[in-house]
């Protein structure tokens, strides 16, 4: 199989941007990573569209995206996976090269949320559990992801300051990063004030619905190294896993199995193991979420989550640095987007470009990008040679 | 690259099904396909779905498939490409295979669409053109096909008469289907009685909406060979390929350029030209869309789409039988099952399974899948050693 690596990147800002349609959305990213990339529009052969469909009043948007680009008449669909949608279209990509059909692919993450209410939003996102025995009676993505933290409590000792620290790191360094949707610091005693979601988590314990676009250029090795690209970031591990739709047939609320596989699955393509992750950005759609995370990755043990955020272990510095985008929660969650805008983050990171959150001499990163309650996970491995 | 092929079909019968949710309808699919192939489910790594999600209340459909299949932890995602969804679906597991990430895929495309009312879906189509430019301005599907079937005729000379034909070649085949949704015959002047839907269009110019899945296992050819599969239909030509989605940035009303490009990607990488394919079923979503592909494909000159069906050239017979199976206008269109259901047919015409529909002997055949007016194409050639 042929090695793929990414040769550029670009994304918007994320956060309210009603001065912009998504496909206006797709091209300012699609133009920043041509841009980053040093390739003209021509060489990219095909296009992949990482979105969930939806939330948009224009029906098949990868069709608008590829007119609006002018890439017509190359290859372009679009792939859906919920909130992993982006790193289904990173995968599709990567097996467009890896099968030696093309040689350079784009891929567009992209969302654009705002144009619904919150509660249409909530209606949509819950029709996302199984809508027969489930969503129908009231199961809400907050409600799920309260369970997991409800029972990693009872199970681990896990604390609601443990979930609130997450969140204060995750706003630490967003406030850093120009592209956030939110540039502020919070406190633990803040976010521990803020109004109930459904408990135990609240308003700070929750990734925020937001518009944005992210897109990467792949090149398979020998395209890349023809072209004379010499920062590249290849994509060495790349694992893909399912659980069950329904909460109900999980035997464990205190991690998603999915993220297990698709780790072990990216660790071995990639001859890496955990220890071996000097940056991560993992799918913190909830600060639950990123303490299983931790777990699930293999950055500390099971259970071990709260005692890991604790110790300061995600921040740089630390075992793991982890989120220092800002993460979902402070960076802000275009679901089509997030699993391509991850990766942007982890390819800057093995860059060096990430000026005050930058973890010193990176060169292995890690994305975790998980639809719905897990069942889709992708988990990446990404090596800077 | 793995040369990859098709070793067990499974469908539903396509029409009103009210008896059953789409994850029973794709199950129902599967087991056949499972079947049809003499394997076991646990030797399918991953699979496929494709749909266009907004039909159903469920969505991130491939997450209740997985479970449904029972299925997990095994990869899935979802491809969209408007009724071009099944053939992504395809695309996608073959690129999985021809990678070398997996040795045997299961693609999924279904759909239900008789749980909304046919305005709402009327609605929801016409998003799928440019909302910003036309949709909002009133077109629809057949207002579109419309456009294109009057300029045919002011350019050809193409008929009324040209069209009701293909009506009735594909109620004819239909009629001997037992999966299509419309098994009887009609003639050109019950066709030409029909009420108008967008003039020249009238009902019987139009595809009816319809539940349905299809099923197909994909196996590369080691694993294959390994499995002991000696009745397999190789994947050996597949073209895919985008145009605008805006009818204003068209040049030319009187085809579709993503079709010919497909085309001239799946001959050449099958080494195949127009003249060696010996049954085809393309994508009639309207008549006059089967006589624009005749013309793409090459089965006859431009503006000869006409002249082609009156000399009876797309009946078995002529030099390219075309939807055997009844197309889109006979057997139903449940948009994403549509690309799977037609590759289902061209496996069975190639293993010579199909009875009184059955073309003599034929070996390489085609299977043409168009994705709104054409802002997407996938054609693919598939061949019986």
């Amino acid at each position: 199989m042929a090695r793929v690596g990414i040769i550029g990147c670009g994304q918007t800002a994320f956060g309210r941007r009603s001065d912009a349609t998504v496909q206006e959305l797709a091209f300012e990213a699609w133009r920043a990573a041509l841009a980053d990339a040093g390739v003209e529009p021509d060489v990219v052969e095909a296009t992949v569209v990482g979105s969930v469909p939806e939330y948009h009043k224009q029906r098949s948007l990868p069709g608008v995206i590829q007119e609006y680009l002018n890439l017509n008449p190359r290859p372009v669909w679009l792939t859906e996976a919920a909130c992993a949608s982006g790193s289904a279209a990173l995968r599709t990509a990567w097996l467009e090269i890896a099968a030696g059909v093309h040689d350079v692919v784009a891929v567009i993450g992209c969302q654009k949320m705002t144009e619904l209410e919150t509660a249409e939003i909530l209606a949509l996102m819950g029709r996302v559990g199984d809508v027969q025995w489930e969503s129908g009676f009231g199961t809400t993505f907050p409600g799920y992801y309260a369970m997991f933290a409800r029972r990693h409590m009872h199970e681990f000792g896990t604390t609601s300051d443990q979930l609130a620290a997450v969140a204060v790191k995750n706003h630490h360094y967003g406030a850093a990063n120009p592209k956030a949707m939110f540039r502020k610091e919070i406190t633990v005693a803040k976010a521990r004030a803020s109004e109930e979601v459904s408990a135990p988590l609240s308003v700070y314990d929750c990734c925020a619905n937001a518009d944005g676009a992210a897109c990467v250029i792949l090149a398979g090795e020998r395209a890349a190294r023809a072209m004379g690209k010499d920062r590249v970031v290849w994509l060495d591990g790349m694992g893909c896993a399912s659980d069950s739709m329904s909460v109900l047939r999980r035997t464990d609320l205190t991690g998603l199995p999915s993220a297990r596989a698709a780790a072990a699955q990216a660790y071995a393509m990639a001859g890496v193991t955990a220890k071996d992750i000097q940056v991560a950005d993992v799918h913190d759609c909830f600060t639950i979420a990123e303490i299983m995370a931790y777990e699930d990755l293999g950055f500390c043990g099971r259970g071990e989550g709260g005692p890991f955020i604790d110790a300061r272990g995600s921040y740089i510095g630390g075992a793991h640095p982890v989120n220092l985008d800002g993460g979902l929660k402070a960076k802000g969650h275009p679901i089509g987007a997030t699993g391509v805008s991850m990766t942007c983050e982890i390819v800057s990171q093995l860059r060096g470009e990430c000026g005050p959150r930058q973890v010193p001499g990176a060169s292995v990163g890690l994305t975790h990008n998980v639809g719905g309650i897990g069942q889709y996970c992708f988990v990446n491995v990404l090596r800077r040679d």
